[in-house]
């Protein structure tokens, strides 16, 4: 598998998921980007110019020159990665979805739909026999669209599904501390954020409280089925750049000792760990053993950011046990999620 | 009352919590400060010389060239306030107190001693019945100790104690983003908190989970008794100022809609609003409708910083209602905490 | 004149110099708000919805149920305060002084016309001569513009006044580290300036070398001559909230020692400290003996945000002497600096 | 030169300028560290106990385990580098050059000494002829010191040699604004750096003007000669975690345009670049185009952290040009600077 296989298209390539997936695709071992689109005023432009490059690595150069394409079909890819902005992702996806590109999309517009996959390949790749009800019931033949979940939810899951797996979940109760990386640029103003958290993401816990569900439920042939957990969020943005933390209180269908969970961690070898996939990290979900870790500006970048790391497991008055989770927002939780949901497609020869 | 009828000797005056009772003190309606004591080190030169200052406001000049003591009775005057470290308090504060003065302390040392108030004048005035059990059982004359509590304790029981009258508390799960002058001078190093959080505060959670209980509870022929709820708590470092914020969710024993919920915060009257305490701010409780308040550094200064703001109430799947509230950690959560407490002790004739 | 003589219009009421001026002028001993007045967008609603309101200090009830009017004479006041953007307060403002209002400007478009009193009131209250030329020249009966300088040529040429009158200034060079309310709201976003500093403010550095010259020079009848002295400046965002702090080398015509320089600070009185203005401070400039001194967060406030606060003084073995200066941005460099003009015009009977 | 051909240890190694130095040993084509030595405090510890890391990237794993000694000849390695606090570098250090070690040292207490070669490679590697007078005035047999410069001079001597050398240096003016990390850990409370700027580091403007003298001037047969060049140096902290910022204004002997400042920079080659120093960034000195930049979180990192980043070049009314530079305070400015020397010390056939 040394050979770049797939010619990839990213839609949103100027924004801040979009530069992050340019980012990690830049020596990526399957995919070669071959096509940047963005919006209206970016089209034409090259990529240097439309783009206001906000990650601490340079642009990587050997985009820099490209001009940019409107998000339009056809591009010249095989398939698209989409990082374009809820108020147009909608409609764009499905365009080049019936045009015959496989999408995998960031976006929250299609997650939540009854015959789209929102896939976070350790944690549910079962989910991907929903692509052939989805061209069937939308007329389309080769294309058809798989989405990512939000930022905060993909933490929690990672960090629950070998928990779920072990013991059976009953109850959630999850508290974030989320990174202003995660509103975009320019997202959240210094004024607002200096020295404050604001305690409100809009629309964030309702994500993370449906959104779990789906990922943690079922699909047969009825489709998906939720799993019978309950969750409740409270979410806060808080002055970090990189990296959302998550307190975590769970209670277990069936009561677990300390020890259970930590070797549930320990022990969880995802399914798709056959394919090693390129960005999916070895361990996958990370202990720390001290007892003031994970934080975010040490730990995001464990696994290339695509690990979880996880901590302080003790035990729960209220429910059972809580912890605390890290994860990286815009690689696990958002570019890279998306790429490694790409390659376990083209794995499962799905691309 | 506008004579100034109480001589305060203020202990630890050079630490954190000393500078706040200073500000505080600057132009009391009831208290003169009279003595500053702190460490041998600090001990001979002026106040001045042996502080290093660090609130925004300018250190009041009435202090500035007063001659710090030693932390040793006798000291010149009625009562004093303790800022003394954990570290030290211990001792001192019952010397203080055999050697008949009344000790008001912000230290854990003596928070959780069966015959020692730990109060909160708004939550509970009547814990302060148990100072005579303290007096006879130590074979104390004059002198006595009381407590207020930790400072993220202090927003949280407050938050609660209406609801607690209203519909009975069976369970709370509470998450902290706690400022860093909680933490003193010099505290946490810029190098540990820049871009990040630290999700761990050393017997923080303990903190939360027993003080609760006992302020809460009953004092009654056999002493304290813990109230009958279950509180969980996850503490974090966050990066702010002042202003301790919490995300709690709560379950009562009797179901309440959102509504009541408000109506009790709303018509919450301190049994103590007869004394008109000069720190009790009225509003005590301030409910914010805006979706994403409290927020530390707008809304810390409310009632002086007393006040106690709450706000985002809403439903929580997994127990009943969820809510945020702030607090100023240092005015509120201690320093205006202790004075508030002895303002009582004044109206209630106890100095 | 403890009578509200003076009716206020505030231009651009829901930005953030608008915010500021009418914060400072809720109590204000001679002027009373009776117009607020900003964009299209705003006009119609409330305050309280219009304006984002982003100071720590709560929106002044008083204001928050005024309907906001479009900026567009007339309007029901005596003179007009304007905190207008630079791309729309140049027409608006002629606009008002064409129908015979005052205008007290922030904006820079006007600042640096030949006929157009580029006024600090301790600095060059003479330079209100250009009024008269100004309404001959523009045919302006009643109305005229006078404008405040960029907030922070402020802070370095008050500092500078008592030094061009004892010894003349020949050469200043000064580096400025800016706080963020400089841009305004939503202004930098956060992700540009956390664990950062942005080494460059468009047009800031031309503006502090052209105005510091205009405001240092004099007024006759061949209208403003410029000062004769050469300024240099490097301009910083650096992550502050309030407070611009600069670091200043400067060479005397008349050599100096460090003593006589002191001296130049301590004894320097405004010629228009015989008005009593409200807003300008006593002391006017404050020096700190402490070597770590001046710092935002700690000397903002000093003067109700309008002093400036000097110190460091030593030599300079480049130019004579260095030293650090620290102004309010938005108070003493902007609403704050209105305001005072406007007091100035009051005593002065020009209002 | 692939097999690594020197046995290294490290003194101070649990400090913030040791973990920089073992983070860029860690894989170091030519170097291999064999000890590690600390205070007291720590000997007998394992590195992983004794040291509080606190860069971004974990601790090598291959030092974890490794049992920390005391600062005490002897220790099993061909040569130290010494990441020593100022208070006990200097009497430990002379103890290894006695004992025949080759120091390299981070420290200030022998840089400005008769006989110690203060080095940047790129800037005055011949100043190594130097060591043969130390060890002759000294009666050290193979032992010698030398030291790397002060963290904020290294920036600003390598952006000076290309000028100094093209144009000659008359004047120079420099206010830095300085991260964090140049204080260690714990370093600077974060009480007093948030929504701040301290306008003071003790001692660091008398070593950037001091420093650049003896660093830009020669070694002949009577010793070092300083450069005939006068420095003046305002130095500021501000609230940025790697990377300081510098803002200089220059005149030099001979006049220059801007294009040919430019070309100075990009066409010079150091002397060493012949023998391809490991550590030795190519290029040495970047220029951003960009009049933004550089920027500390942006570009500190260039050349692996090891080059200087210089932009917005523009004219300067006081002296002659104007520009901004970078550098990394760890990397560049302590613990890359003397593992650079060391490699140039090897190549030379020194250690």
């Amino acid at each position: 598998m040394s050979v770049k296989r797939y010619r990839v298209g990213v839609l949103g390539a100027t924004g801040m998921v979009g530069q992050r997936m340019l980012a990690l695709l830049e020596n990526h071992p399957w995919f070669e980007v071959t096509a940047l689109a963005a919006s209206e005023q970016s089209a034409g432009k090259s990529y240097r110019e439309a783009a206001h490059w906000n990650l601490d690595t340079p642009m990587p150069e050997i985009f820099a020159g490209t001009t940019v394409r409107r998000c339009e079909p056809p591009l010249d890819c095989d398939f698209v990665l989409s990082g374009l902005d809820n108020s147009v992702a909608g409609g764009i996806e499905e365009a080049f979805a019936a045009a015959g590109y496989p999408v995998i999309s960031n976006a929250k517009n299609h997650r939540m739909e009854s015959d789209v996959p929102l896939l976070i390949p350790e944690v549910n790749p079962e989910h991907l026999a929903a692509i052939r009800v989805q061209q069937e019931k939308r007329g389309w033949k080769k294309g058809f669209i798989v989405t990512n979940p939000n930022c905060s939810t993909v933490g929690l899951v990672c960090a629950l599904k070998p928990l779920a797996d072990a013991f059976g979940l009953k109850k959630v109760l999850v508290t974030t501390l989320q990174a202003i990386s995660g509103a975009g640029y320019p997202g959240v103003p210094s004024l607002d954020i200096l020295d404050n958290v604001i305690p409100h993401i809009g629309g964030e816990e309702e994500k993370l409280q449906s959104e779990t569900l789906k990922l943690l439920g079922s699909h047969g042939a009825e489709g998906f089925r939720n799993a019978a957990v309950t969750v409740s969020a409270h979410c806060n943005r808080v002055h970090v750049r990189d990296g959302h933390l998550e307190c975590v209180s769970v209670e277990f269908e069936h009561a677990a000792q300390a020890e259970e969970v930590l070797r549930a961690w320990r022990d969880f070898t995802p399914a798709v760990a056959k394919h090693k996939l390129p960005s999916v990290p070895v361990p996958f979900i990370v202990y720390r053993e001290e007892q003031n870790r994970p934080q975010p500006r040490v730990d995001r970048a464990t696994g290339n950011g695509m690990a979880i790391t996880v901590g302080r497991l003790r035990a729960c008055p209220v429910l059972q046990h809580k912890f605390v989770l890290l994860s990286h927002n815009t690689v696990r939780g958002a570019a890279g999620a998306a790429i490694a949901d790409a390659e376990l497609l083209a794995a499962e020869g799905l691309l």
